[in-house]
């Protein structure tokens, strides 16, 4: 087999085979085909698309590519989560415990943030002395033992994925369907889990802005995930404006224990309760939507939720105590309110915006090699919809730099809109795929 | 500039900017720009194509990369002949004296071959002592005297031409006419000449296979000659057989010397009569084609043609003397006659197929290191159209090797179809554009 053919097949609206997809994934992890031919391919797909059968076959050459992980030893249907990344998704933080408390056993690999979307390893770092430092062993027991555990992504996991990635991040080959859906999957499906609830965010501060894009790709992991025998549903959310009103490391943190208290913003208790459903189901702890939100609304009520949260912490080395005094947490020096500029109702918030102020005060890394500042960050006042007085406090910033608090407080005004007629509120949740 | 944003927006297709073509092209042949983001580009072009302005830049781009001759020291209009190449090419070997006769300078880079279609340089070899090993002072005191000679090409014309064809080779992303035409025109255009005529080549045989490839390659040429200020003809020719009788390099040779001494076979001396009449009044020598083709003619009944390639010859180390005692050529051991096995006409000729008998014999490059035997070859005895009885001779193989001449036999009779109907000839010339 030659790779001039596999691009020359594919440019020509070909449709590829398993081989010559497993030819060239593999070829390519072990540096036998350079990258000038695979950036061609890349291309030629960008242009002629993929079937159905070439994107599976794509994810899992990719999936193959390394580990794929054993977890087997944990008892019970392992149930992933994975969302699509947005501007305060601190999901992950509150839905695990929920689901743990609820009998889920929750098998989960996390990454540190990249630019202005956090990843749940630094939020978690929050909690002094946490580490997902684990090895598979103990990763496996403490499964076993609390329900729950965290582990940070290890380089052994779609090695296929992460070059090629890379690749297509340089030479503008990054947006395609299936190619998107393939490096998600691929990730899922080494990873290990019987089922997985896909969290596919859209609108300003999401990966897809359109929610004709956020749907499409939605369809394609769940075609792949099927294909694979893995139950997997998508929920396609909101993230036009952040999700619910704290953005920055452990105000996120801080807002997810809210939640864990039975006190979480109407629109992220929403989407807790909403994946948490379909993850009840999938690993067959409750039988439809009603059953399965009436138990987790029961976690939330009765503090078990909370103390799955506490005992997780602990389990890694954290100090759990911090779970019941939140005020433990680290705080910034400088709070400062946004004041409102006019009356009115605010009619957007450009989501991605509010990212880059939590960035701009240290809350996020610019590179890989960025300390973050776990403190900082913002907590919103005002969302899409809601009336606003001039003078009114539209958020606060909290920061430990004056100079970048001004910055960002002159980039959080020009972000927000404030218009003269009632705003209706976009609902959280825009459909489900897969059930 | 990113080289990333240059990628993105060919791929949104965008027209590329002057500015922009220059930073890749610049930027890939120092080495700055890796082979990956250009060959993604490349893919992008396939699919969406160049404007003509961008073809045009890309052109200047890359014949700016490197050295441009200087042949102001030149006497008179420099006309300059290329060919897209084809099966029994002998074009330039009678086509240069011949109107070098009438007075045209003839400045001429030539390659050698490679695959199965020969190069000038191979041909010119047969000649025993001529070399293209000219310092650029000794070509032009040449052309000055004799008005005429023959250079190896350097490699320093149009590099970035050369870094880009070898990476297009390798990923797919080859045939594309505006990267086509601009290919052959950076080099024609870095070769100094004040005008260029095109052989454009369209048949089994030929680079572009279709008609309407070979019309779409040679109006992007003109249209980039025409746009960098020199006349530009490109002239549309049958390579659906081989060109003439003889296929292989001192047989063409032989082929050429019979032309220019008025024997020669009638499709070739009409491709030499109208590229010719091109040359001479594209070099201001005559005022139309009727004119033109009396002169030439002449040179080629009186023997001022045939004299000029003995002098060239001569010029250039080589045995003068050979063009007037073709029999002293290179002469292989063994010449086999090729039977028709059957009644009919000549129906087709597959033209690629009659290059690789050439190369079974010995008489071409596999590889770029390939020792080649200049005596090998095939004569053809038979050319579409043309009545045959069974038993009666097709062709003749000239070998050296009695195993590869059986084999060259069984694949010239695979490529020779003989039907029952007659068959029209295809006329030799199919088109000029840009008189």
């Amino acid at each position: 087999m030659r790779m001039y053919d596999v691009i020359m097949k594919k440019r020509n609206g070909g449709e590829l085979s398993k081989e010559e997809i497993c030819f060239f994934v593999n070829g390519y992890t072990v540096g036998e085909i350079p990258d000038y031919q695979v950036s061609a391919l890349m291309m030629a797909i960008y242009f002629r698309g993929m079937t159905e059968k070439e994107t599976y076959e794509l994810t899992m050459a990719m999936a193959h590519s390394g580990d794929i992980l054993d977890l087997s030893r944990i008892q019970g249907i392992k149930v992933d989560k994975h969302s699509t990344g947005g501007v305060g998704d601190k999901t992950s933080l509150a839905l695990t415990p929920m689901v743990a408390a609820c009998g889920i056993p929750v098998a989960k690999m996390s990454g540190r943030g990249l630019g202005h979307t956090g990843g749940t390893i630094d939020k978690l770092e929050s909690f002094p002395g946490f580490s997902t430092s684990l090895s598979t062993e103990q990763f496996i027991e403490n499964i076993n033992r609390i329900g729950i555990a965290i582990m940070g992504q290890t380089a052994d996991l779609a090695p296929a994925d992460k070059k090629l990635y890379a690749l297509r991040d340089v030479t503008a080959t990054v947006d395609n369907m299936s190619l998107i859906a393939s490096s998600i999957m691929s990730k899922k499906l080494a990873a290990g889990a019987d089922a997985i609830v896909l969290d596919v965010k859209t609108g300003s501060g999401a990966f897809m802005k359109k929610k004709e894009d956020a749907l499409a790709l939605a369809e394609e992991m769940v075609k792949i995930g099927k294909n694979a025998g893995r139950k997997t549903i998508a929920v396609i959310s909101d993230m036009d404006q952040p999700l619910g009103y704290a953005v920055g490391n452990a105000l996120e943190v801080r807002e997810a224990i809210d939640t864990l208290r039975n006190e979480g913003p109407e629109d992220f208790v929403e989407l807790c309760l909403t994946l948490g459903s379909q993850m009840l189901i999938a690993g067959g702890k409750a039988e439809d939507q009603v059953n399965a939100r009436k138990m987790l609304l029961e976690v939330l009520e009765n503090g078990r939720a909370l103390d799955k949260l506490a005992e997780f912490i602990s389990a890694q080395g954290g100090d759990g105590e911090v779970v019941y005094h939140p005020e433990l947490l680290p705080q910034a020096s400088i709070q400062k309110e946004i004041a409102a500029p006019s009356d009115g109702y605010i009619g957007h918030i450009e989501c991605d915006e509010v990212g880059i102020c939590s960035l701009i005060l240290g809350g996020g890394r610019e590179t890989k090699e960025s300390e973050i500042d776990l403190a900082v960050g913002i907590v919103l006042n005002k969302k899409v919809g809601d009336k606003v007085s001039k003078g009114e406090t539209l958020a606060i910033l909290h920061g430990n730099d004056a100079k970048k608090v001004a910055e960002a407080e002159k980039r959080y005004l020009n972000a927000c809109t404030i218009v003269k007629i009632p705003v209706e509120k976009e609902p959280m949740i825009k459909k489900i795929i897969g059930m």
